[in-house]
């Protein structure tokens, strides 16, 4: 103020929101995650992420593409925090712009815990999980009284890469059983529940959800790897599976039903 | 149109949207949401709606307050559903305002098949559910690497207003076990934690999650009711309660841990 000639410098404040883009329609993103977008100066994006979305930052903001972290490919997660906080550190608000709920398998708790440890300021903004809403929008409630009372959602894979030693327990149970990043083990899974006399048991196998390039295959447990295959579901979009109960509820299952009834089989 | 002189007369044509507004802040529901309140002609809302977001529907459309139609008071489940149905007829589009995400004990299927028995065409805008979200605001990842593969989602009380029976596997299981509508039910469900040897898991309890009048109390099974009561905790808004080891990264858990860790007690 009293420094007059001094050149005033512009004073960056760095700060990351960690925003939730909902499972794939990109109309299910929170209004919050809007007004994050537009406030932003940088957007750190990822595959499953709506290119559409970008349309809300503005236009000087600077757009990374960071592929999938969590795959093979692209980016590791460790270059995206650093990105993350390096960008946040040179040009302001980061916005972390990535698909499904940030905290289902969505190491949205690691992001945040990396930028804390360089002291700058988080906000999260969490997003529709596909875990729920992808089923809901199907016509499958994921409870729904009388035939399913909870919900346990799972991965298909350890951190190893094996099949989870967790759905064994989750095939036992009553549970409407969600199962993401499962697909290259359907038919191992299969067969967990086989094992445990629910060969029976309603399937849902759903690709794309939300999206105008969605794929659905709805039967039961012995049949489901073939109807599948059928509706030719394949890894090129997130995949998701629908064990329990409730999956009767869905308007394709009906014939299923009474194909099975005519056999006088319900197994 | 060859008809000139008569009066045209205003189609009316019956549409229900059923959206989920998330778990309380407003600015937490969807775009998809804001623009189906945009093109309403009546709106049918929750207790626990925020009443800011019937602002976004048109001035002249009709706002009708049902209460908690699961709770006791107000209006029942199937006096809502034969209203949406009655405005929909009478006034084209009911836009089905709800707390929460719709379809996690939701009964948005309840709703949505019973408009469908009028063959009324219907929506779907699913919302952000408050079991992963609120946890998450908090710094509670449901999922984490090393403490949590998999969440499990119940309800406190099963249709009779009993204990759910299957909250004895779920204390059993590794999940992150999320429970809605169990605070009443707390020191109960503490005691079946207890039976099976996990006195010492971390548990927190969030009343008004994601709104401006949040509590939230963090601790162990052992002391964790008693932590309720000192941050008083109560059945006047949305409670919900989180079991596992991700709980430990809640901030407020570093001197819990300290505190047991001094005591030499892990129990």
């Amino acid at each position: 103020m009293t420094t007059e000639g001094v050149i005033e410098k512009q004073c960056i404040e760095p700060k990351i929101t960690i925003v939730g883009a909902g499972p794939g329609d990109p109309d299910l993103i929170s209004l919050k995650g809007i007004k994050a977008l537009k406030a932003a100066n940088v957007i750190l994006y990822d595959a499953l992420v709506d290119e559409r979305l970008l349309g809300y930052a503005p236009q000087e903001s600077i757009k990374v593409y960071v592929g999938n972290p969590s795959g093979e490919e692209d980016f590791s997660q460790e270059a995206v925090n650093q990105l993350m906080v390096d960008y946040a550190l040179n040009f302001g608000h980061v916005v972390r712009l990535k698909g499904g709920d940030l905290f289902v398998f969505g190491r949205g708790y690691e992001e945040l815990d990396y930028a804390a440890s360089y002291s700058i300021e988080t906000d999260v903004v969490p997003g529709i999980s596909s875990a729920i809403s992808v089923p809901g929008l199907q016509g499958i409630p994921v409870t729904h009284r009388g035939l399913s009372e909870s919900l346990w959602i799972l991965s298909g894979s350890d951190n190893n890469g094996d099949l989870s030693a967790e759905l064994k327990d989750a095939a036992r149970s009553k549970a409407t059983v969600v199962i993401l990043l499962g697909f290259d083990k359907l038919t191992e899974i299969v067969a967990i529940y086989q094992e445990v006399g629910k060969g029976g048991l309603p399937v849902a196998v759903i690709q794309n959800g939300s999206m105008t390039n969605e794929k659905i295959a709805v039967g039961i447990v012995n049949t489901i790897v073939e109807t599948a295959e059928e509706q030719q579901i394949d890894n090129t979009g997130p995949v998701l599976l629908i064990f329990g109960s409730a999956v009767e509820l869905h308007h394709q299952f009906q014939p299923i039903r009474q194909f099975f009834e005519l056999q006088g089989s319900d197994d």
